[in-house]
């Protein structure tokens, strides 16, 4: 956490909590938060292990609701209007995610192989979540009135 | 469907085409429409056999979902906007439907023991399919640069 490789953004801060909040056996207790991290990088080698195929596994599923679950925190506290994710899935992978504030839907997103979820580094795991929330936070901007309904 | 009492309003026949459009063996042919809609009835004496908990089966799971895809398609109809459900529901039959409209969510429902889906009459579920369809063609007009998007 001091040096500069480690160093994390808000939104990785973010999600490092919300890994620590399903932490229930403290498995994680004591270790670098890059290490709470790991399991959501994919990098081209990893990616080559995971079979084109697949079902999601109740661990990637968690990645995936860690991630909205933070997207949806970090709206919240840039903006003081709770977001709530819905996610529909179907066994083989494929489906939706929308983040919810009031009556607006912030973030819409199909889903597609689950089971390969992940990031090809640190930086775009990051990237995709302040993406995320930017785009969010410019509809409640635009769309307030429906977000605070 | 010639007589008063099996004449049907609007929004039971979208119901009736969206459990037709299911109806893969024809188990449903020449069969009246208020057949088709029989499963969505659940008056006093049908509920009291169903228990209190349960995981709900693929035929109820298909009723939800028919029952929203003829508000959803009763929306459309009727604003020209098209409206897509997303349904997050777990195995015990818990859960939240939406039905949204571009970035809008016109309709917003937490579930509870989907495994008793139904209504107590007839006049009731078409009742209940209406005030979603008003609901949302109200919320549409509010906001409808968000239902547009």
């Amino acid at each position: 956490m001091s040096d500069a490789a480690t160093e994390l953004t808000p939104f990785l801060k973010e999600l490092v909590r919300q890994v620590r909040a399903q932490d229930t056996y403290d498995f994680f207790q004591g270790r670098p938060e890059t290490d709470l991290l790991a399991p959501f990088i994919l990098d081209k080698a990893k990616a080559k292990e995971i079979p084109i195929i697949g079902d999601p596994d109740p661990r990637v599923l968690a990645r995936l609701n860690q991630f909205y679950a933070a997207v949806s925190l970090t709206i919240e506290q840039k903006c003081g209007i709770m977001a709530s994710p819905v996610l529909q899935l179907s066994h083989e992978g494929f489906g939706r995610i929308v983040l919810i504030c009031g009556r607006l839907v912030v973030v819409s997103k199909t889903l597609r192989d689950v089971h390969r979820f992940g990031f090809p580094s640190l930086e775009k795991l990051n990237a995709e979540g302040e993406r995320l929330v930017a785009e969010a936070l410019g509809l409640i901007e635009i769309f307030k009135p429906a977000a605070e309904l």
